[in-house]
């Protein structure tokens, strides 16, 4: 059901950021494709099972890449797509959505109140609701990306997965947990969206009233029960970042692997800086999840500057 | 026998840079590998050939990403490898050489110097000489991405090809107009390094005393006659951009489709900035072929400087 340009994403040792790392480093490039993310591995799966059974349209809330997935997945199957964003996502991830030819709603407030906008539209006009981590097919989608991990000579001890909604790290957890059970399943967050991190660690939903993370792909304040509950079957641990050690890991990125990332694209690369010996002499995996970013931001992160030009 | 890694590289539709450029884009990314380049295509060829037949060495002059295919190529079969390159061609090249195992000779002078040291050096250790271009594993290599393409649905209208010595635009040449006759074959090469595209066009050997281009990748003085036999066969057109052109494509794909490339990559969508009517309304696919670029050099032309920090 998922168009082909989704799947078999590169994967390959980066040695010019193992010198930087202290560890043998591979990258799953998930940025390489039409929406630049691997959001559309999932919304495959729902647009193709919706086209299917003659459903005409479908609205999900994003963080911005999962609404640029649904877009592009609807939008090749007929499908109306309605996507609810925050309107201080970035903007480059706004404009794809409806240059993808979705409807877009902003709201005046967070992803989490995004949700409940979604949910609200479903209900009223009578149409699917995409729950990006809670629906099992964005799950099943990221699984897929651990379907082609496991598929790898010579295999490597852990993987590092950003951890927001729980989708990605669940679906590459359970795959892996079942047929590479001694590859160790790290979640990473970002210190400033820590809820989903301080939930597994207490083993039951922990809320927060805010998030201050530049990882806007990652930034929710309220984990779903189910979700956590599969992520306490797979995950062995789940650690957070700060700011700096994920602009740091951008920088790193774009300096030793030629790669321009968004933030929550450099959450690994952030844990391996802020514990070396814990992975020190060991092959990773880092899953660079999506390269949707301002670029005037991103420049201002990694601390490159345009030159104004005459 | 070519390291699976290198092969079925992504090809996707970048929307982002249509808009800029006014038709339909498809990038074929060569890049996401661990030697940040086509090459390996050719090398993994050469070198599985040389350890197959008991050899224990092997030599190449190289402008900076074949040594690095054959330093990794190499090594992984047990390979002494030398490779002679220019003293002026890009760090960061030269230092991946040298992190590759690879015994790096530089010479005081440009590519068509190295190559004859490099033909020197094979002379007296009675060791291979790898000969970009010439030597047809390096067309077969690149032929590779041109069994790629064809695999396409959509197809295409164009494709844009680096042209260098002309092993890539020979290889995937002879693909394409072996199993899609129909697609234009155009190869791109600099204004500040012509000598091929001259030979093209008069239909012999045309040499030049100098090359001046950013694109140290393609910069080369003398075509061999052979390659350009071939290369009269499979182009339809051979075109030379300006160096601003160059640039402007370079940024095009840091901005629009998140890519950081060497300047050789970037001679595709310069193409179509130069000619936006030729291509207006077609579906193009432009080869990105490498991405090894010293980053102080990529900011000055892309226009990005890095902010000091204190």
């Amino acid at each position: 059901m998922i168009d082909p340009v989704f799947l078999d994403t590169p994967l390959y040792r980066c040695e010019a950021l193992e010198t930087e790392l202290g560890c043998a480093v591979s990258v799953k490039l998930e940025t390489a494709n039409p929406i630049r993310s691997f959001k559309a591995r999932g919304t495959e799966v729902i647009a193709s099972l919706l086209a299917g059974d003659g459903s005409r349209a479908v609205v999900c809330a994003s963080a911005g890449n999962l609404g640029q997935a649904l877009a592009w997945s609807g939008r090749s199957r007929g499908l109306d797509v309605t996507v609810v964003a925050s309107r201080f996502a970035p903007a480059t991830k706004l404009d794809r959505i409806r240059a993808f030819g979705a409807r877009l709603e902003l709201v005046d407030g967070d992803f989490d109140l995004a949700r409940q906008r979604a949910a609200a539209i479903a209900r009223y006009d009578g149409i699917r609701l995409v729950e990006d981590s809670l629906d099992i097919e964005t799950c099943e989608g990221a699984a897929t990306i651990g379907l082609e991990l496991v598929d790898t000579v010579p295999s490597f001890d852990a993987v590092l997965i950003a951890l927001g909604g729980g989708a990605m790290a669940t679906g590459i957890g359970h795959v892996l947990k079942a047929l590479a059970p001694g590859v160790e399943v790290i979640c990473v967050q970002p210190l400033g969206a820590p809820a989903m991190t301080h939930s597994w660690h207490r083993r039951s939903v922990v809320t927060t009233d805010s998030t201050d993370t530049i990882a806007d792909g990652v930034a929710g304040r309220f984990p779903i029960p189910a979700v956590l509950d599969d992520l306490l079957l797979v995950a062995d641990d789940a650690v957070l970042v700060r700011e700096a050690s994920i602009i740091a890991g951008m920088r790193l990125l774009l300096d030793h692997a030629g790669l321009v990332v968004e933030p929550s694209a450099a959450l690994g690369v952030a844990a391996v800086l802020e514990d070396r010996d814990r992975f020190a002499g060991r092959h990773v995996v880092t899953i660079v999840c999506g390269g949707n970013v301002d670029m005037d931001a991103y420049h201002r992160w990694v601390g490159t500057a345009p030159i104004p030009r005459s």
